[in-house]
């Protein structure tokens, strides 16, 4: 397994694999690079002393780094990759945590860069930002795609695959394509859905918002979680997998016109059979997750 | 307080109401009257042995039967409201917990019913239908909207206000149509948007599907938990408060659409400030909740 872990950008997700490895392996070494200027002061405050802080990227060499984590937003990728060109990494296996692939695999085609590059996707994340946030249990029984590119070896497939299984994660690999379909669909548009409807009730006159924080309990409130989230990953998530996105928009758009016409034709019959028919659909997935012993 | 209870409508809700009764009054009597069956097994399997069965209304008067909880579906309302008005009710106080209230109070005035009718509505809930459900803890800490009607007389809106504190409601008195309002965004809007959301998701090609589930738990799962409501309290709520439904889903169209532009054009910044808005607000929204000590 890996000796040398480096983590490029230190936030929530990069210490929580920092703690998680260090939960699992008493023998590795972990380093952070990271844009924060107080980075070595937050790190110690976290209780993560054993971390080492990289000034700069050019150490990787002098310290047999063996896995490099890319852990930053998504615009910032250009820039780290760009810089990793210039070393040698010839012993060295990079990957990332970004949440949408196509992009990222495009940005590595296209500029031919040379570095082993294995993207994936640990499907696991919390609505606070920063290393302060992170812990060790967060990608526990939790699902990571990892997303090869062509060139990738089957031997680093194979140690990015057992690396995260030691984590407790469960592996899917499939295309860059294919991940940001599934992924447009059950992660991206239900934040984006969340991100408006809070806009929408904050436009209401006043006299009612405080009415409508009163009584959030009744949907509001669990429906609106997400959009917690930190927002620039999700400017990012949004500008890189727009066409998905947008076409499962416009379906959800279609599905939902079609909703508000039997209501105002007060259908009932068939506003019934769509609530009932959504139900059972939901049902059956709760039970899917219940035999396989998913966190439900 | 109410010496005798007599709950019509015997379901989650009613079985609910009457589990916290007999945990706070020694000497209650709690009486149910429902279409089901085999009402009086299933009640004595769910060790409300206690429970009395009536086979009909008449029998109220014999009983005296100080206050009626009506927690039947409300197309059922306008039966139930019937059945009423053939018996002497001078003594009883009539609540209900109908999601809507608009339709409710329109019902009652147009047929000039005469029994004191205090409409309430306890914002609590889970997504399992039936008497075998309910337990004791649901109302606690969660909000009773109560909607008097012009005639409601101020002691018997007491006496209400006062049942439902007792079983550790918090209150809030307005009327049917601010009611109706506030619930329209808080409650009915991300149920709707829930029930559509499955229904998009399912119509995918089936070899997504299975991926779907596997990743749902992105932000997918938990933003359809609303899905699995009962459809026919659901199909009611959208007959009975379609305006104010349909006019929040005009809103909530308008500002989608707005993102959607903004992911056509891949303006961040536009963007960046929409989420960042977003996020401010829901975490605003959170701290007055956790100041006030309710359940977030």
């Amino acid at each position: 397994m890996f000796k040398n872990i480096l983590i490029i950008g230190f936030g929530m997700i990069g210490s929580s694999i920092a703690r998680s490895v260090i939960k699992k392996y008493k023998n590795v070494n972990i380093f952070a690079f990271d844009k924060s200027n107080n980075l070595k002061i937050r790190i110690n405050k976290s209780k993560l002393n054993n971390v080492k802080v990289l000034k700069s990227l050019q150490e990787i060499n002098n310290l047999n780094i063996d896995l490099i984590i890319i852990c930053v937003p998504m615009l910032q990728y250009q820039s780290i990759f760009k810089k990793l060109s210039n070393i040698n990494l010839d012993k060295t296996i990079v990957t990332d945590v970004g949440s949408t692939k196509v992009n990222i695999e495009k940005l590595y085609n296209q500029k031919k860069y040379k570095f082993n590059f294995i993207p994936s996707h640990p499907i696991a994340g919390i609505e606070k930002a920063g290393l302060e946030n992170g812990f060790d249990g967060l990608f526990t029984n939790r699902y990571n795609i990892i997303c090869p590119l062509k060139k990738s070896s089957k031997t680093n497939i194979n140690k990015i695959v057992r690396f995260w299984k030691s984590l407790n994660m469960k592996i899917e690999i499939m295309s860059a394509k294919e991940h940001d379909k599934v992924l447009s669909l059950t992660s991206h548009l239900p934040h984006l859905i969340s991100y408006s409807l809070v806009l929408t009730a904050m436009k209401k006159e006043s006299s009612l918002i405080s009415k409508l924080i009163k009584f959030s309990a009744g949907g509001f409130r669990d429906f609106t979680r997400l959009a917690s989230s930190d927002p620039t990953i999700w400017t990012d998530v949004f500008l890189n997998n727009s066409e998905a996105v947008l076409e499962m928009l416009q379906r959800f758009n279609e599905d939902l016109s079609a909703l508000q016409k039997l209501i105002r034709k007060k259908d009932s019959n068939e506003l019934y059979n769509f609530f009932k028919n959504s139900k059972e659909i939901r049902n059956k997935i709760e039970q899917i997750f219940i035999n396989k012993n998913l966190k439900w």
